[in-house]
C-alpha cells in the first residue's frame, strides 16, 4: 500500500478507472471521491471505484496523501489550487489531463509549503465516458507522461508521484511540458479532430455503405464534445501546428492524385504504412 | 448448392476469403483458383481456399459457371474481357473491387453474347493481405453492393449474382456505378487517405505516446500501397471531392479554434458525434 487514503476529484472514466485500479491492486487503503454532480458519486460507489463520496471538496482532500484530479482540463488547476488550501502540508497532487503547459503554469507559484503538484497524462481512455465505462486495468501497460521541469524536477516528489502511476499498472515516461503538448497535438489531438471531421461530412443514409476502416477512422468522435472542446482550447497552439502539418500532407495527396502521379501515390501511402507498421498491430 | 464450379481470379485477401466462405458454406462444389503468382495459389490450396489452382487464366475459367475476379481494381476489367473468350455460354462474371463506374464502363459492350456480368462489391476487408487473412466469415453481415444500371438491371442476372453474395452471408444493396462511388469515396476511400496522412506525420519516436485513439485511426495506413493507389486512381474524382469536403471542414474547425469559439467547437464536434453515434459501436 502506496498510501493510506487518495481522494479523486471528478469521478468519471479517467477517475473511475483510478479508483478501480487503485483497490484492485491494493495500491491505496482508501478511496474517497468527489464530483460536483451526486448521481457521478452514487455510481462510483456502486461501482466500487471509490469508498466514499462528497460533493464538498474541501471535506473530500482534508485526510488525503494523495489528491488525484480527474476533471475535465479546463478545471483542473482551479481545483489544484482551491484544494490545497484544505489538504495537510506533505500532501501530493497529480491529474489525468490530456494538457500540460497550461494546467502547470496556472498551478505555478500558488501552492502553500509543503503541497507538491506533479502533473500527469495517462494516455488511456475511451469514446465512452462515466465511471461506468472505467475498467482496473484501464492503465495497464499504457503510457504515463509525467511532467518534470517548469515546477522543477525534485526527485522526491516526482519517484512519489511516478510510483502510483505506475503501480495502477501503467509505464512511466518523464517529459516537460511543452514537450508533451506538442507531441499529443499530434498523436492525440489532431487524431480527434481529423475522426470528427470524417463522421461529419457523411451524410447518415451513406452510413450502411461502411465497413471497418470508416468505423476504425472515426470511432474516437464519438467523444464528449464538452470534454474534447476544452482540450482543444487547453493545447490551442500545438494543435494548429498539427493541423498545418496535416493540411500540407492532404495536399500533397491532391497534387498526387489531380496529376495522375501512380508512382508518387504509392510512395505518399508507402510513408504513412511505414510509420503504422512501426506501432504494431 | 448454387453452382457445380466457381473460380476465383487473384486469391489475396478477398479472393481467399470469397474461396473460404464459398466451401464452408456449400455454395460451389468446386473452388477454382487463377492467380499470376504460383506461391498464392499454393498457399490458397493449403488453406482450403480452392481445390485447385492455375495461373492459366484460359484454363482456369473454362469450366466454371460464375467466375469472382478479386484482382487490384486496375486489372479487374480487363480480365474480365480476357477470361470472357474463354467460358462457356452462360457463365457470369462478378467482381469484388472498391470502384465500379470504370470497371463497368470498361467491359460494357465487350463481352460474348450470353456471357454476363454483375459488378459488385463486397464492404469487406483488412489492412492484412493475402489469403492467409482471409476468413470464411468475412462477408457475415456486411454490404455487398450489387451494381445496376450501366449495363442494364437484368433480373435473372442480378438475382442469380445476388443469391451467390448472400449466400457468403452478406447483405445484398442495390445501387447505380456512379451512386456508389461517390459514397464510398467519403466512407471508404477519403478515409484511407486520412489515416494516412495522419499517420505519415507522425514522427516515429512520438509512436510511444499514442493511445487506442491514434491507433484506431490510423491502422487502415497499413494496407497495401498499389492497392490502395489504383483504387484512388479508378476513383479520383469522386475522391477529390470527398477530400475538398472535408478539407473545408477541417478549415472550419481551423477558424473556431483560432477565434476561440468554444461554443461553436462543441457544435463542430457535435455534429461528428452525431453521425458516430448514429453508426453503433
Amino acid at each position: 500500500m502506496l498510501f493510506d487514503q487518495i481522494t479523486i476529484v471528478g469521478v468519471g472514466l479517467i477517475g473511475g478507472s483510478v479508483g478501480l485500479a487503485a483497490k484492485a491492486r491494493g495500491v491505496a487503503g482508501r478511496v474517497v471521491g468527489v464530483d460536483r454532480d451526486p448521481d457521478c458519486i452514487a455510481r462510483a460507489a456502486k461501482l466500487g471505484a471509490i469508498d466514499t463520496g462528497t460533493t464538498d471538496l474541501a471535506a473530500g482532500v482534508a485526510g488525503a496523501q494523495l489528491v488525484v484530479v480527474c476533471t475535465p482540463v479546463d478545471r483542473i488547476a482551479e481545483v489544484i489550487v482551491t484544494a490545497a488550501r484544505h489538504v495537510r502540508p506533505g500532501t501530493y497532487f497529480t491529474d489525468g489531463g490530456s494538457t500540460k503547459s497550461n494546467i502547470v503554469a496556472t498551478v505555478q507559484g500558488r501552492l502553500p509549503a509543503g503541497v507538491e503538484y506533479v502533473a500527469a497524462h495517462p494516455l488511456a481512455g475511451s469514446e465512452k465516458g462515466g465511471a461506468e465505462n472505467g475498467r482496473a486495468d484501464l492503465f495497464v501497460n499504457r503510457v504515463t507522461v509525467l511532467i518534470v521541469g517548469a515546477l522543477g524536477a525534485d526527485w522526491g516528489r516526482t519517484v512519489t508521484v511516478g510510483r502510483f502511476w505506475e503501480a495502477l499498472g501503467s509505464r512511466v515516461v518523464l517529459m516537460n511540458a511543452e514537450e508533451h503538448d506538442r507531441t499529443v497535438a499530434s498523436t492525440s489531438h489532431l487524431p480527434h479532430a481529423v475522426a470528427s471531421g470524417v463522421a461529419a461530412i457523411t451524410p447518415m443514409e451513406w452510413l450502411k455503405l461502411t465497413a471497418g476502416g470508416f468505423r476504425d477512422v472515426t470511432r474516437i468522435a464519438a467523444g464528449d464534445p464538452d470534454l474534447w472542446a476544452a482540450i482543444f482550447e487547453a493545447n490551442r497552439d500545438a494543435t494548429l501546428a498539427a493541423l498545418t502539418q496535416f493540411t500540407d500532407r492532404m495536399t500533397e495527396f491532391r497534387t498526387l492524385l489531380e496529376s495522375r502521379d501512380r508512382a508518387g501515390l504509392v510512395r505518399w501511402l508507402t510513408e504513412g504504412k511505414q510509420v503504422r507498421d512501426a506501432l504494431g498491430t
